[in-house]
């Protein structure tokens, strides 16, 4: 773990001076080995498929470790696509000139070395890998032991797709072993890694704010609202609510709760029956259970509850600012939606809801880097510190202030 | 401590929301208390002092502590220059917008909660607060015990300032203890702070990092370099090498360790007189000491040392590139100068040097927010997350995204 943890810091030296072409051939060459590479990879898949039957893991589980045709290319079209975005270290941030004469500029620079801590999912490999070799920062993964042998094929791919472009192997490895031992070590190795990103469910995620000595970029729950106002547009309002929850029920960014003012309630029916023509299963208070008898009485648990599945909560409230003290309360902090025509209401919300994303008459769906106009995303972040919302190439950067002067010294 | 956390809480939600108008009127209303009660002031500064005197505090930490009328008039000012700078919450960071034309803002809003531990000097609760509040956040302050009263005066007068303008006076508060079990659990209360800042001494800074639940934005050594290049004009480098360490010797920004161009040591004989006879003691590898009897021999320790005090260590390298890699591997990544009239080194070592200030032909005592233009600073920051070098009131912001649409669903 030490010698792995040293050849990072090395290797993220190097990166932080290599320039855009080295870093986005290796990534166009990456996508080419993926390519290339897909039947190896499909082979050790289904050595991680066969072991997970025996496992008795769940079908959503077995699904999100399943490697086919169609998620390789996507893995290698997600590395050309951010081959794609501009770099984000270089930038200069700002820059200004002092009355001595004394010019300062804040240009961006690499974090450093980036550990992932990721589940099933054998594509974060490659999406993990290549967002972190964009931004310049070395990447010491952790998959779970499911997906061992279909993170150790594509892992090769990225090895091979640097060693192309001149630039050293150790800038993406693996832990040598899916000990979970091995996270709470890695964790604690505050001299090799700079941030860590777990990628996962909630008791993923907080094990390691529990555990780790080296700053956390947490994803934690997505507890989104929609809250339909008095002076909704009802046709817009139909739309976005059903896409809010049912688009994907299973993304971070699906709503879980509608709130609908009182003076709207006319309009309970007809979202209850859209939702329930979509297949959702309908929880709510006493009023919007009186517009419909196939609503499911509401428990205090609903208003805090992700359910990630085809169920809404939905509460009458008075007005807008109800609706935002509900949202502070009982929200995650991470993508929340007022409908309204009635542009001081829309103000008062986007301003008070305390959120890593506030959204005007649209739909809680797009919180995503890609929606963003971000490139790849590495998840969304629902802390404060660093980086809120969505987490792409550019959120993996500090930055260094260059001061250029002509002899001034400090009276 | 419950209860001091939830009411810092609250009173973030209000501040958050607050108008510059209402925070300015406080930062001008402290000033004015600070002022009126000067008296109270010092002479609760002389209780300190004389509990102090009794306990066998040294020299420094009496200075550290001691409040004058001077003193008091600067606390004043600089929370008058708080409130002159621009408001950091609200600024629009970026705007851009989607095909699909949804309109997308980055808009910094505050952190939340901040707890800020420090030692002796009872000044910072003045600095702190008013920081804090500029930027839309609540506070808790731990200061030591030996500055326990004055801080509770000064404390008095910050949360009167915070009366006359309408804001709640748990905007800023001290623990009710100086026990130094408190400073534990205040550091596990993740509910209700969002980032500790500690200031003072190595000793403090480890314990918090070591010990802190909540993100900590750390200010560590100093241990910065002044380069001279074979290039260096003689006398720009002259005046900056003296001021880069002499200026201030107890300042983080003050340069510890001189690196000198080989094909310059003719010039070592000047910088090393210069320095002597300004009241440094020099101590220098072997080509620095054939170079002046005075200079004493370096050990291994001395390239890893931050003095604070009238000693310099000096070594003859072997053109840019040794320098940057002394620097690299003794280096704080905190203020790093190099002194030439050649670019392409100039350009080498501020891009290679890791380091949150690089400075081109210019003192390294310049590492500071005032001197940057940012307004005071609450320190400079060593780490690369969420801020990098000084830390001022734009740099305890977060950001929310705003989303303003007319309609749109994600397909």
């Amino acid at each position: 773990m030490t010698r792995l943890g040293h050849a990072a810091r090395a290797a993220a030296a190097q990166l932080a001076l290599a320039g855009s072409e080295a870093k986005n051939k290796a990534l166009r060459q990456m996508a080419s080995a993926l390519r290339a590479d897909r039947h190896k990879l499909l082979a050790a898949n289904a050595k991680d498929m066969s072991a997970a039957r025996q496992r008795d893991l769940s079908a959503a589980s077995l699904d999100r470790l399943t490697l086919d045709e169609k998620r390789i290319e996507a893995m290698a079209k997600g590395l050309e696509d951010i081959a794609d975005l501009p770099d984000p270290v270089g930038r200069e941030l700002a820059a200004w000139q002092r009355p001595n004469g004394l010019q300062i500029a804040r240009v961006a620079v690499p974090l450093g070395v980036i550990g992932i801590i990721f589940e099933s999912r054998p594509n974060v490999t490659a999406d993990a890998g290549g967002l972190c070799l964009k931004s310049g920062n070395a990447a010491i993964l952790r998959g779970g032991s499911e997906s061992a042998q279909s993170s150790a094929a594509i892992l090769d791919c990225l090895q091979k797709g640097l060693r192309e472009a001149g630039l050293p192997e150790s800038a993406i490895q693996r832990l040598p072993t899916t000990d979970r031992a091995a996270v709470g070590i890695m964790l604690t190795m505050t001299d090799s890694i700079d941030l860590i990103i777990p990628r996962g469910g909630r008791g993923l995620i907080e094990r390691v704010a529990a555990e780790s000595r080296i700053p956390v970029l947490k994803h934690l729950d997505g507890i989104c609202h929609t809250y339909v106002d008095s002076a909704a547009d009802m046709e817009k309002a139909r739309r976005i609510v059903v896409n809010a929850k049912m688009r994907r029920t299973g993304i971070c960014g699906a709503t879980e709760t509608l709130l609908v003012d009182r003076r709207r309630s006319d309009l309970l029916p007809v979202f209850i029956g859209d939702l329930i023509a979509a297949g959702c299963e309908v929880r709510g208070d006493a009023e919007t259970q009186q517009a419909d008898a196939r609503v499911k009485a509401a428990t205090d648990l609903d208003w805090d509850t992700e359910y990630l599945d085809a169920i809404i909560s939905v509460r009458v409230v008075d007005g807008v600012r109800e609706a935002v003290a509900h949202i502070n309360r009982h929200g995650s902090h991470h993508t929340e939606a007022i409908i309204t025509e009635d542009q001081a209401a829309a103000d008062l919300f986007l301003r008070e809801v305390d959120a890593g994303i506030v959204i005007h008459n649209s739909s809680t769906q797009f919180a995503d880097g890609g929606e963003f106009g971000m490139g790849a995303e590495i998840g969304i972040s629902t802390g404060k510190l660093h980086a809120r919302g969505p987490v792409g190439a550019e959120q993996l950067t500090s930055y260094k202030y260059i001061v250029r002067g002509n002899g001034q010294v400090r009276p």
